[in-house]
């Protein structure tokens, strides 16, 4: 059995025990019950999740991983495809969005090349893990061979491996790669059966002409390549991008660790969909940090199950919402296990049934 | 000129040329403008509210308020009126929902007595400014005296000077005392004309039978009282409470120093209805941390033009939707200040229009 196949098939679905004693020590706490909402709801899944009853936040990591777009040559993007390795370059230097926000909550930012289409300067802070020079244009075939698409998603279960030694507590997924918004509809249009249109928004910020041509572009990528719905592998490879794949192998990796992952926006959001295709149960280790401003990232989130945290109007990416859902599950943590009980604080209880 | 009204007409509007030049400066970073979403907002609202072009976060107070309700007789609330002291040496001790989360975000609490009904003891943490010994029952007639309630707001304008002179940042609203709900409701029918049922939750969580009866006690004050809602004062001395008078006099305080608030829920949006109608001008230093799950919150964030950050079904009130907030402004603030620019970076800029 490869690699992913073993890490697919070692994820467990959560014991709802562990869910219920952690509600019922919520239910102690100096507060009426339930009345941290949301917060409470993530102590309960975490607990679940990581089978941990004070599960620990002292590793927090958002894996940034980034790829080219071959499909950029249809001009589907507001951005040159050179701002994919100038990115890398602003993540390593901690210039970027999601350096602030991860510093912010204390997580630590990991940034991988998995297919950047120019060589990127070795760096300490970069960890290189390329499929190839960027992905072919998925307009006239195939974006990488099935071999290229399992590898991708063998990168990510690599990534978290190697990260994972050093302690993860909790995983957030970012991604850069300049058309990957394009990609992620496809990809969200071929497992959902949706529309181009219902799945594909403005990205980083399109005209509206621009955006009918990238909508004809999926259009064509779609009924070039036919990929086949039942096969997530199939799919990630005729309109995937390396950095889905290797988002979409991260989470199963972190779901087979039972390492809580916050999913991050829509291309995220196109990983995880993947994921959930290659492993239903790995949706039990999946929370949504936000809902993205683009279009079709409601539609993933729909089709998971998960309810986002936040809508705060983002469509950055890099893992920038992710770093925010963080910081909401370690509140939630710190209400179940730094709050008195009301017979530690000698408070006095509900009259009420 | 008294204390009110010199903190009321010394409200003045932030100037739009402050927020314009802070949001300019967010364009110029690294990410497609305007993708960063409501944390570029709250960066350029609190660029226009203090003036300064680089905010600072350091001192970030929460204030949570205490005071009793004559009400309560009415058995209007889930837990019995001995809760209130009870919860306030759980504040001192450090063991309430709202020290862990003041303390996850980096803030500190600034608890006050403003008219517990027991004697509290001494304790070098808390603040003692007490009105009077619980308001009396709003059912059978005023629940303070017009003196009162102008006692209230000056003593809410007190405490704010006083730790204004150790530093505030930022302000975030907090409240504890039973039987507030139904203050906060009868202030919010007054003001805004809804009908009690519209405008009345479940408080700390009470059956379907003291539900209506809550309504109906509500009904009762507004007809026994006949408060005016032309006047913000007579609301507040007939159906209010004196830690709802103490915030709203906070708020009003902190928008003459041009200091952000940060509003909690359901009682804390109250208080922000009384302070409005006082003085229009200090919406504009408002934030709204989140919605409240009780019925009315939304009400008055609808009528204050507020849309809440945050959608978490909380209720517990203390100031623990206010501390999640202030969070969020920080990160808008570091993402302002830290980020790196396109010119800086070395990245390309967009092609489109």
């Amino acid at each position: 059995m490869g690699t992913l196949d073993r890490v697919v098939h070692s994820i467990v679905e959560p014991d709802p025990e562990d869910s219920a004693r952690a509600q019922k020590r919520l239910d102690r706490l100096t507060k009426p019950q339930g009345s941290l909402g949301r917060l409470e709801e993530l102590a309960r899944l975490v607990v679940g999740m990581t089978g941990k009853k004070n599960p620990p936040m002292t590793d927090k990591v958002v894996f940034t991983l980034a790829a080219d777009h071959g499909v950029t040559e249809e001009g589907i993007s507001a951005y040159p495809k050179e701002v994919t390795p100038q990115m890398v370059l602003n993540f390593l230097r901690g210039g970027a969005g999601i350096n602030v926000l991860a510093k912010h909550v204390g997580a630590r930012v990991v940034v991988a090349d998995v297919g950047v289409a120019s060589e990127m300067m070795t760096h300490p802070g970069l960890v290189i893990r390329k499929i190839g020079p960027g992905t072919r244009n998925m307009a006239h075939g195939p974006a990488m061979t099935r071999a290229e698409a399992v590898s991708s998603l063998e990168a990510g279960i690599q990534l978290f491996e190697d990260e994972y030694r050093t302690g993860i507590d909790i995983v957030g997924t970012g991604d850069m790669g300049i058309g990957n918004t394009t990609s992620s509809s496809a990809i969200v249009a071929a497992l959902t059966g949706r529309e181009p249109e219902e799945v594909t928004g403005r990205g980083t910020g399109i005209n509206e002409a621009r955006w009918k041509h990238k909508i004809g572009v999926i259009r064509k990528a779609l009924s070039v390549n036919r990929p086949d719905p039942a096969d997530a592998v199939d799919v990630l490879s005729k309109v995937g991008g390396f950095e889905i794949g290797g988002l979409a192998g991260i989470i199963l990796a972190a779901a087979a660790r039972r390492v809580p992952v916050m999913i991050d926006g829509f291309i995220s959001g196109a990983a995880a969909l993947v994921a959930f295709h290659l492993a239903p149960n790995a949706r039990h280790y999946m929370i949504a940090s936000h809902v993205s401003v683009e279009r079709g990232h409601a539609v993933v989130l729909e089709r998971l199950g998960l309810k986002p945290l936040l809508d705060l109007d983002l469509r950055l990416g890099e893992g920038t919402g992710a770093a925010l859902g963080i910081g909401l599950v370690e509140a939630g943590l710190k209400i179940m296990t730094q709050m008195a009980t009301f017979d530690e604080a000698q408070v006095s209880e509900k009259v009420d049934p």
